[in-house]
């Protein structure tokens, strides 16, 4: 299987802006970028995407990808990223098979970040498979916690972002295979998925784990069960439909994690509790918040 | 001009599912409800939008404003909303023009919510002229901010829900006109557009404010200004293109609002400044975080 050449256009992820604190003094606030990246395929225009900017290629092939426009990295020739025209050239090999069709359905979720996905990704719900034995265990969970915690991140110089990463639990560590952030947490799950395509074989004995800052809706639960990872971590909380979903598909869903505190939603037969590490329980009854 | 019709189609907004947290335990938690709401224009299925579902017809008449689908809202003889079938029927009076060509351009935004917005908006900002002397005093926003702190809201009772809320500052004190919440932010403010229209001429000598737990992202710079609402409060910060949009149309955007705080990142002449209301000063410079 050949890989698609991918560009590896660059922009300014953060700028400085002045304004003014309620002392009425000026400052320099540093904010992040958003651009608009507008999706040509094969010359015809798909999609404007905004984004952040930090990893444009993997954003437009991990977008295709999950709107289930392409079955295979492979079926892409190259993607050409041009910031001085905000355009993203994707070429393929052979066209994409009704890709009228395919766009017509649009389901507008509740996704912070792209939020739009083409109709019919309910419908394949149903044929996911996830790896059945994949576990993490609590000492495992708040390595991960503690890994994204240390990071140096744009969310800590400039807000407003979402951040996503990939961690592998194979080894005695957890591994974070790629950090992502955008200012929206759907282009950085869709860059995620991006990435793992052009990684060909080299996942496939990882044990994978997703890690998200926000929240845990529908839509970011089938992304992860598309992608194959059967345990996604998230510092927010779920919604209703995430929970049907994640029930239905066997993923694990942990979310209010941070720290040592955490709460399993479904499936914690994949998450090994180690009570011992979670230290003294706080007085008040655990609610959500 | 004659008002459309509204069914008024309610549903819970929360649900209790079983948990574990990091002890073990099983605890009972509360989460938001997210449902997929089919929208279909005269028969013609237009698209899903996923939402809390709190006031689904009102999110639909403003989403169709919002999309620029249709001019006014006695373009529309009644929105139907049945959650059985998790549908809503829109029914025009004499259709809309160029549907086809009106949704064909997809723009994928960052909004946490419901993120897509047909093409176009982006043209139409340059047309858009918000009341030159609005202003909101330090003292308002105090209030404003302070009022959402004390509203009762499925956000405290279940978490993962964006809020919005419209307020009127004419009076001597600022007015909650609308306070919504929805899984998606864009959402909440599709859904205060939609009764914004509802209120005919109500509202000709408001003053008002928006108020939005989430980012000032392009999106909901552009809304805002499309409902003619010239000053924006958020309790997150602002992206640069968020912050490019309000500079072009005149929109005072202020961030970072909480309790005291703030930071004003556009068109600080709206918004009159009483530093003395602030406090006493933080030891540490004041930064984005």
């Amino acid at each position: 299987m050949s890989l698609p050449f991918l560009t590896q256009a660059r922009a300014p992820l953060t700028c400085e802006i002045d304004a003014l604190n309620e002392y009425g003094e000026s400052l320099q606030v540093a904010i992040p970028a958003e651009r608009a990246l507008t999706v040509y395929v094969d010359k015809r225009e798909l999609v404007t995407l905004m984004t952040l900017g930090a990893h444009p290629e993997l954003l437009v092939l991990g977008y295709l990808r999950n709107q289930r426009l392409i079955d295979s990295a492979s079926d892409i020739a190259s993607i050409t990223v041009d910031w001085d025209v905000g355009a993203a050239a994707v070429k393929t090999h052979h066209g994409i098979e009704n890709i009228e069709a395919k766009t017509a359905k649009r389901v507008v979720t509740t996704g912070c970040g792209q939020g739009s996905v083409f109709g019919g990704l309910m419908d394949e719900v149903d044929q996911i498979v996830l790896p059945a034995d994949a576990q993490i265990t609590q000492s495992q969970l708040y390595e991960l916690v503690n890994t994204i915690r240390l990071k140096e991140t744009t969310y800590k110089s400039a807000g407003s972002v979402h951040a996503c990463a990939l961690f592998d639990m194979a080894g005695a560590e957890p591994e974070m295979l790629l950090f992502v952030e955008d200012v929206g947490r759907h282009n950085a799950i869709d860059t995620i998925a991006g990435w793992i395509w052009m990684q060909g074989d080299r996942l496939a004995n990882a044990s994978m784990v997703f890690y998200t800052t926000g929240r845990l809706t529908s839509e970011m639960v089938i992304k992860s069960a598309q992608m194959g990872v059967p345990i996604v971590v998230s510092r927010s909380g779920i919604t209703q439909m995430g929970h049907q979903v994640a029930q239905a598909v066997g993923l694990c869903a942990i979310g209010r994690a941070t720290n040592k505190r955490f709460v399993c939603y479904a499936h914690p037969q994949r998450l090994k509790l180690q009570p011992e590490l979670a230290g003294p329980k706080p007085r008040a009854v655990v609610t959500e918040t």
